[in-house]
Parts: C-alpha cells; sequence; structure tokens
C-alpha cells in the first residue's frame, strides 16, 4: 500500500498574509507541519524520504498572492486566504475533497491484491533434447482488480498467458490443448518459423476443434521480444486473452542487455478494459528495482489501439524493435507502441522514488474516479 | 486459390488413450493421415511442401493430456477423448465447425477475382521532352471485393488511381480533367514543388470546376514513395478514392534499392473499408516472389487510422521514410503506418511459403466470420 | 489574409477546340487572364511571385481532351466545353460554387483574429537566484475561433498556458495558485526532478485545493522540448486547457541548433476541438520565415489522439525526441506525434510560398465546410 503524505489542513494556508511573498521560515515551518501530519511512509515510497529533506525548501503548500504580474487579470477569489464565505466554498471544497478522497482511494489500494497472475514463467519439460511447452486454452473467470471478475479465454488459466522463454537454437515444442467452445491455434508472432508452424488456420494449418490438440516444434530462430497469440477469430480471442510472450534469449548477448530486472509487460484494451499484464490499476504490479540498478522493460502490444507509455523521472533507452536491434540506441520519456509491436527499452535507475508509468492517453489512465486502467509504477528503492 | 489441408475428422484425436504423452510413432502416423487427408496444395502454397516434410513430427494434432503440470487447476471437460455427451458437444462442435466453415471460405476465395485493379502504371506520352499523365477524376462503381460494389471518386476509373512514376530531374505534366460533380485538385503529397504546383485550393491555385480541366506541371525533385491525392474537401474524396502512388526515381540508386519485386501498397480505411490497394481480403492481391529474390514495399497510409502492418515468417528491413532513408536500414516485424507516412521497407525471401501479411489492429483484419479488410499474403515459391 | 487567386470564370476553358492539345500561348493567354483576374497577393502570399512567373506555362486551367489513352472508358460529358445542359450543368456548378465559397471564405480569413493567444513566454523574477515562476490555475472563457467560445481551465488565462523557458542547471520554482473549483497539481512531463516535484497527488504530494497554492523546485535537468500540465483529474483538466510548454535550454548547443525561428507547436484534441496552441483553424497561426532560413518547430502532443503532422513543400529533419537528440538527423514530411510525446525538428526553408501544414489524420483538418481545426501555414518569404 502506498500511503502518501496527507494533504495540509486548509487553515495550514491560510497563516501567510496576502500580498506577502511566503518567507523560506514560512516553508520550513510548513513542512514540519507536513512531516507531522504525515504518517510514516510504507516501504514503497521510503525511496523518497531523502530527496524530501534535500529538497525542504519546496514542494510545499503557499499562500496565493494577490495579484502577480503573471496574471494580471485574475481576481483572487473571495474564498482564498482563510475568509471562505461559507456555502459556496464549502460546496466547491466538500465536491473537491469527494473527489480527491476517490483519487486517494485508489492510489492507496496499490498495488492491489487480486486473484490471479498472468505471465508466470513456463518451466518445460525435456524430451528427448525439445523443451516442451504445454499450454491449455479454456474459458476462466479473472479477477482484472478487486472485485471485477470477467470472463477470460486464457491459456492455463492465466492472462497473459504462461511467459514461454527459450535460447536460440533450442529445439522447442508447443502443445497446445484446446478446451474452449471455439477452434483455435497459436500463431508465434515474430518468430521465423517454417510455414507450417505459423498458425493461420486454412493457410498453414487446420484449425485445432474443440477437444483437440496440437503441437508445435521448431527451432528456435531470431532472439528478442516476441509473442504467441490465437489467430483464428483473434479480434476475440485475443481480446479476451490468448496471448503470451515468447521470448528468445540470444547465443550472444550484447553488453547493453545485461541488466538486474527483465520485466514483460504487455498491454491490452479489449473485453477486459484497459490492462497491463491482464490487470487494470490499483491491481496493476509495480516494477521495483534498486538505485543504480538496469531494468530491462519488455513492451509488447495485444490490444487494438495505441499506446504512448509514459515513464516519469527517468529516461527509457530503447534497444530493440519487435526483437531486433536498432542501429544506435535512442532515448525518450514516451515510447509509442501499437498493436503487434515490441519495443525493448533500459532504464537505468538513478532517480530514487516512486514513479508513475502510465499510457498517456489520458483517458486510459485516469477518470474523475481517480487512476484506473493502464498505470502502474516504476519503484527505485535506496 | 488456395486450397489449404482439410482439418483432421474429430476422431482421428480420439485414438490415443488419455493421460498417455503423444509418441512419436502417433505423430507420424497422424502425418499420414493429414497427408491423405489434404488434397494437393495448389500452387500458391506449393512452396511450403519441403518444410512440411522437413517437420513431420510437428504442425499435427495430438490427444490431450489429463493434467498437466502447467494447467493444475484445469478440469478435462467430459466432451474430450472420445467420450462426449451428444448434445452440448455436439452443439459446440457444430457451432465451432460452422464458424471455422466461414472462415475457410474466405482463405480458399483468396485472391478472389473482381472488377477493375488499381494502380496500375501509367505510361505517359512525350511531348517535346516533357512526360504528361493526364487523369480523369469521375465518379465510379467500384467492386472491393466479390460482389460488393461501392461509389468511387477515381483517377482514371481505378481506384487507387494510377501509379505515376517518373525519374528525378524528369519534366513531368499532370493534366487533370474534372468530371465529379464537385471541385477538386491535386496536391503532390511529399514532392517538394514550387508553391504554385502544391494544389491547396485558394492558397496556391483556384479549385478546379466540374467540368473543367487543370495543369500541373514540375521538374520531378525529391526522389521517393510519394502520393498524389485531392486536397479539396479531402476527408470526402481521398476516403472515395482520389488517390493515388507518384515515384520518383533516383538518378542513382543505392546498392539496397536493388531488389526483384518493388510492390506498392496503399492503405485506405474510409468509405470503403478496410482496404489494401482497394480491394479488401479475399480480393486483396497477394506479393509474390522466389526463395532467395529481395522484394521492397512501399507502404503508403491515404486512410484516417494508423495501420500497424505486420508480415509473418519474415522480418523488413526499413530503409526509407517518406521518400527519405533513413540514417541507417533497421528491422522489424511490424511497422506502424500513420496517415499521410510513407515507408518504404526490404523483405529478403528466405523463407519459403504462404505467409499472412495484415493489420495488427485485429478489427481491420478478421470477425467471427474470417478474415477480410486488411490482409493479404506474401508467397514465397521455392 | 489571404487573398488568392480567384478561380478563372467557366469560359476561360471553352475557348480551346475540343481534342486540341492546349499550345503553350493558350497557357500564356490563360496566365495573363489570371493576373488580371487576382488582385495583388496580400503579404502573406507575396513569396510566391516569382515562382509562379518562373512557371507560367503550368498551373492553369486547360481544356479536357475528349478521350484520353490514359483513360479509354471515360466519357467526356456533354456539359464539358462549355457546350453544358443548363438544367443539370447548372445545379452541379451551383453546388460546387456553394461549397467552394465556404472553402474560400475560411482560407480568406487566415490568420483569423481572436481574444487571446496561448504560450506567451513568462518571463521569471529573480529571487535569491532562483528563477520564479507564478502560474494561476483558473476557469476562463477562451475563444478557439471567431466567435467559438469554450469554458476553459487555463493557467494564466492563457491556452496553451505560458511558456516556460529556463536554462540547464538553473535553479527553477513553480508556485501554482490553484482557483479551480476542483484539486490540480503541476507535472513536470519529461523533466527528471526528484520525486516529491513530480506533482502526483497521493504519490508524491497532496493535491493542491480550490484556494491553495502550491511551490515546485529543482534545479534544471535533462534540456530540451518538455511540458507542465496537471497531472489530477488529467483526463478532464489537460483536455481544458490545464498545459503548457516547458523547454530547458542546453548549456551547450548542438550546431544543427542555430536556428532563426524558434516555434512550439503544441496539438490538442480535446473538449475544445482539435487546435494547435489552443486555437482551430482560421484562428491558428501561421510560421513565418524568410527564405534560407531555418526554423525549429517543437511538436508537443497534449491531446488523445494520435496526430501525424505533414507539411508541404519541405521536409522536416527530425532531431529530438522527448528533448533527447536522436543518434541521427532523419528526414520526413509526415510525422507522427502521440500523446505525451515531443519531437524537435529542423525545416530548411528554401523553397518560398504558402504552405499548408496541418494533421494528415484529414477529418481532423477539413470537412465540405472547408478547412478547419489542425490546419495552419509555414510561410516562406523572400
Amino acid at each position: 500500500m502506498i500511503d502518501s503524505r496527507r494533504p495540509l489542513p486548509p487553515d495550514a494556508t491560510a497563516t501567510v498574509g496576502e500580498g506577502k511573498t511566503p518567507s523560506r521560515r514560512d516553508f520550513i515551518r510548513r513542512a514540519a507541519l507536513t512531516a507531522i501530519a504525515a504518517p510514516a511512509a510504507a516501504s514503497i515510497i521510503s525511496g523518497c524520504d531523502d530527496d524530501r529533506k534535500k529538497s525542504a525548501s519546496s514542494g510545499q503548500p503557499v499562500q496565493s498572492v494577490a495579484s502577480s504580474p503573471a496574471s494580471p487579470k485574475s481576481q483572487i477569489p473571495a474564498e482564498h486566504g482563510g475568509t471562505l464565505p461559507t456555502p459556496a466554498a464549502g460546496s466547491v471544497s466538500a465536491t473537491a475533497d469527494a473527489m480527491d478522497a476517490m483519487h486517494e482511494k485508489g492510489i492507496k489500494a496499490f498495488p492491489a491484491r487480486t486473484a490471479g497472475k498472468g505471465g508466470q514463467l513456463l518451466p518445460p519439460r525435456m524430451e528427448k533434447g525439445v523443451k516442451v511447452f504445454e499450454v491449455t486454452a479454456r474459458k476462466i473467470q479473472w479477477e482484472t482488480e478487486p472485485g471485477k471478475m470477467v470472463e477470460a479465454w486464457a491459456y492455463n488459466d492465466q492472462v497473459p498467458g504462461p511467459q514461454i522463454r527459450v535460447r536460440e537454437g533450442d529445439r522447442v515444442r508447443v502443445i497446445l490443448h484446446n478446451q474452449l467452445p471455439e477452434s483455435t491455434v497459436i500463431h508465434f508472432h515474430g518468430v521465423e518459423v517454417p510455414n507450417d508452424q505459423d498458425g493461420v488456420p486454412f493457410i498453414t494449418q487446420p484449425p485445432v476443434k474443440p477437444g483437440q490438440s496440437y503441437s508445435y516444434e521448431f527451432t528456435a530462430p531470431n532472439p528478442g521480444s516476441h509473442m504467441y497469440h490465437s489467430h483464428h477469430n483473434s479480434a476475440k480471442q485475443v481480446g479476451l486473452g490468448l496471448l503470451g510472450a515468447f521470448i528468445i534469449e540470444p547465443k550472444q548477448k550484447r553488453a547493453i542487455e545485461n541488466v538486474d530486472v527483465d520485466y514483460v509487460l504487455i498491454l491490452n484494451d479489449g473485453m477486459h478494459g484497459y490492462t497491463f499484464n491482464g490487470k487494470g490499476f490499483p491491481a496493476t504490479e509495480p516494477i521495483v528495482a534498486k538505485l543504480g540498478q538496469k531494468v530491462r522493460i519488455r513492451f509488447m502490444n495485444e490490444g487494438m489501439m495505441i499506446h504512448p507509455m509514459h515513464l516519469h523521472g527517468m529516461h527509457m533507452t530503447v534497444i530493440d524493435k519487435d526483437g531486433w536491434p536498432q542501429p544506435a540506441p535512442w532515448r525518450c520519456d514516451t515510447l509509442n507502441v501499437a498493436p503487434g509491436e515490441r519495443w525493448d527499452v533500459i532504464v537505468n535507475c538513478n532517480n530514487p522514488g516512486v514513479w508513475a508509468f502510465h499510457c498517456h492517453i489520458l483517458p486510459h489512465a485516469e477518470s474523475d474516479h481517480g487512476m484506473f486502467g493502464m498505470v502502474t509504477a516504476l519503484i527505485v528503492n535506496k
């Protein structure tokens, strides 16, 4: 749970006379007030403590100046500065408080517990030198956020399906068991398999009927961040959850790939709402690292919309597109991820704190009831 | 027509006992069954034959294992394993079969014949050293898929309009005849013409009225993949088909431009539905190459939405953006193409077979009735 | 006001016999007609004059040829060539004229005067070595195009809010005064501030209540084109106007950054319609440069949709993404800008004239009533 500093009581801003520039002493006095008002931060934001001290003169409520040159026409409303006429101001204040309370509730619930965790690493069994993975597709109930149950079509009862991770050159077998009421198939998106392993019904194979099983086999080719998903009635089947990460580790790692945390982040926007790895905020999972560590994030978009992913506080160094190295790494803080794309980035965790990390199409991330959907955090602990 | 392998009869999967891991012998026996069940593949997929042999132990239906460790909670439904209670299972099976039949019908119809072919190369006539192209804009009926007639506003009765292809430095004249019920103009999108040839009504020229003609003339400047289209009431006029490729070949080709197939792929999503070169699947045109050949694809988006184009089985090497070389080529399998953008890619056709090639916004490519709209194939024949 | 050349009278195209290729003399005669028909161009298009002369043989109405080889099936309609049957042709012509008049009206009104100008540079006041900026958030009425008043939530009564521009390493204080009926905060998007200055309610600070003020302070870190905006109920608050440019100039400029014009272009698509810097066409502001000058455009998307920005006549050289230099500059004429992204480009103004510059999602830029929304011009004067 994030237990953030409580907002100051309204009178805390009413103690400085109108028109007076707040002095450094005022700041410090209020900082002390804040420190008292705020219960000890939970571990999730403990990394911020020192910074808070360093910038003691900032990050604090100050009193409005009566007429600033930057805003010559602005009228300081009557309710400002401690002399609030009760009804109107009270109603504005009550409305704002009610909205803020909803926002706070969401943040405090993060990361919220829900049943089921998607994308768990699937250990293969070895059969005569072949790494064998079995996935069973069936209809389940899936909890996307606390109390919100949706119908999902899932591999091994997970949304996203279990993460399959092999090494370049491995012989790989994936056995699909179809327990759905529809036919299905698996397409290995981005993996350059022989044509008859490509999973496109009536082009490369017959559809796998309800009750049937089907086996795919190939030698893991081009390394990188790939996906597996249904390619039959796919707008529905992928939208309902028949998708997962398929990662092929390279025989030869590049120096830039030596990271402390390797995180897969699958975006979706289908029937389950706006989700990261099958969950909506506040049930999304924070990414956690220590100061100085390197995090690799493998973005994968399995939805129907673009999602420009924005990280606060630190930039991302883009290294791979669809598993292929970019000619040179490049930096950004907002990365546009389109359906079917994979982008690999490295974050050098050099800025401690809890950093919001979300889709920047704002209606995918926040409503007047607070944050929801495509929001999580990158937490850099000291 | 693609005539793909038929799905196995349901009892083919019922011959192995529950809980038994399918043996290699089982795979091979079924492979033989499949080979019998499948009529000889039509030429469109003949390239896949050898691969199919090589991976004879895979790509085949297998029987579900009763309880796999990867799916501990899964309940094998009663209808699995040959002991199907007639009514429920029959109904699931019938529903799945009915859906699959619709999907199969679409695939088998590909590439479906329709009247009219867009983007045909327009040979110029020479007039005193000037390459003269004439395009007549008028209202026509256009068949986007078999039996689906739409109103189109077309250049020379084609959607997209005819391909205009010149060489850097050529003197070019394009004469527009307006037989539409509205005024129109031509804008040469991406071509750095003198301002008065830019085709923007009331800024660079008067609109060309119904019944009038208008002549554009310039020396072909910056080479690359460009477009020409209406710039008057353009949301409607371009949406209805007043668009085409305008390609300026460079005086000096780069080595990477030496290709065997040079293919223009214009995306649209207006009043004609989701189309590639004016047609929706199964009436889209496959791109055909021989194993080892290089294909250049010139993506052009004339629609109102982004379309992340995904190629199966092989990657694309991106060389140009809007006709300008990228600083270094880079690779991907899913390329996000936004309205007005052109992207040139090279595909090294090193993986034989029929490869699905589609927009990865899945509702642009597939419904529960099967594939439609923005789907085609890259066929690599051996 | 743009006062463009008037369309030719209909009979001007009827003077050449059917089937005759228009001669050079015909072109020149018509060019003269045009020159007479067109009142002197206002200064906004004066740059085009010489080009118009140079290409006197083109850019002119010509008469349709009766049957061109390029359009074998086309029927030249009876109304073409001066022998128009009165009723039908009259009605088509009247409809086209009425539409064209609406289009012309919009163009002639550009750039239309409206109350209020967004994004004005905000001069800081110095306090003991700190650059202090004050912004007051409050509800205002904002004129997006002539006569269209919308409710805006604005910083210092501007949409976008005032431009804040500092230098890498500056100590910066931003004081927010909240006169809105809701709580709010400021997030410095892209700026790598200490966590407690990041402006995310309940994670890094309490929300700033109606009537309260709040102070942010940090040392300007990573240079580049960044933004500041609300991060509380942001889909609404940013959509209503609580946003602005936050630019950090580098200590050390790169050679490519030496430009003549430095222009910020903020895209939005919320409750105010499709806007550039808070205004819709024809109230958008043209970018003006002299031939040979270099213009830097800093694209910032504060909306909810992607906007592929297309410049006519010249290309853009992309140098920065989100304030970070690209590994190597690259060129394009259509740049896809997603929400939250910033892209910096350089335009070498080597092509004189008035160049349309717009989002290429056409329904964001034009309707049957003419251009609107996301349209402006880059004017290169000689």
